[in-house]
């Protein structure tokens, strides 16, 4: 895997437009409609798991009087890139020392190790938001980190050396795909 | 493609255990839970979007007083297949004559083509209650047939001639990715 030693020579050139004090999610839903729009991969947020109680029937609508939030067995975003399922979770931390494992719930955890064994291409996106830093990391590795490390943080450390850094683009924002057309499928770090 | 003829020989020989007044989507939770237990595939069935308007902090939980339900602009189900992306919408209708089109609204119809441009395995499911007869009918041909038929319903003749029969089984429910191993991975109509 040639690509740390590619993106690090480029990463200097790279012009930082975007995280001006957006959310990450905000950003992800920039970029998935840049991909949709421009016929490069479709890959979406999978809306909140709510639990309905009550629903009334009110001015020929169904209001939702009463429903509380689920915790996700899944990871947050799916959808499919060259062919290929790509599967990923992405959060942001407001600690600058590392990611607290505890930001991803077990079943999350036991999502992301089934989907790498049937083939997905899986990783997790970590924005470290006091240093305007977004990593991608393998879902191998971070499996891997949470099983060795024996600690409840994963060091910012770790990320420098074992994750990949996501260049900001003013209109792609978060270019993650660029990552994933890197490791899988040869290309190299200007585009898609 | 063998595989129309190969079910056809086959289908006299399966017994309806299932869709005894079970919903499709009951149905298709136990299969789905069946594959990824057996560790056959992991597809899950997408939250319902739902657009939260206003939220309560109360007995230390978030409780939603007021929400409504938004139409979906992807298809409700997806996942991973022996490396493949499955992407697929399940319906059950009452008319026994058809299947009524406004059952998939435009945005799930651009969805469905869309996926299927970047590689994904797609179709829908569709369950005719009074018949209990479920379909399995390729994405590619559900388009053509809305672009096509000039009509408001796809008549239960097409899904016949054109569509699979989803044979019942009584742990896996309804077994659809069966279909899917003949049609792309080269299976035979008697297990995944």
């Amino acid at each position: 895997m040639k690509y740390p030693t590619k993106i690090k020579t480029n990463n200097s050139k790279t012009i930082n437009y975007a995280n001006r004090g957006m959310s990450l999610e905000n950003d992800l839903n920039i970029t998935n409609k840049y991909y949709f729009d421009n016929n490069i991969g479709v890959i979406y947020k999978k809306p909140t798991p709510i639990k309905v109680v009550s629903v009334e029937y009110k001015n020929y609508d169904h209001e939702i009087k009463k429903a509380f939030y689920e915790k996700p067995s899944t990871t947050d975003y799916n959808g499919i890139y060259k062919g290929k399922y790509i599967d990923f979770e992405a959060k942001e931390v407001q600690s600058s020392k590392g990611f607290p494992i505890s930001n991803i719930h077990k079943h999350q955890l036991e999502h992301i190790a089934k989907v790498i064994e049937h083939g997905a291409i899986c990783f997790i996106i970590v924005r470290f938001k006091k240093l305007n830093k977004t990593f991608y990391l393998e879902g191998e590795k971070l499996i891997n980190a949470i099983n060795t490390l024996n600690s409840s943080s994963i060091p910012l450390d770790f990320f420098e050396k074992n994750g990949y850094i996501i260049k900001d683009n003013y209109n792609i924002r978060i270019d993650y795909l660029s990552i994933v057309n890197i490791l899988y499928f040869g290309g190299n770090n200007e585009n898609n």
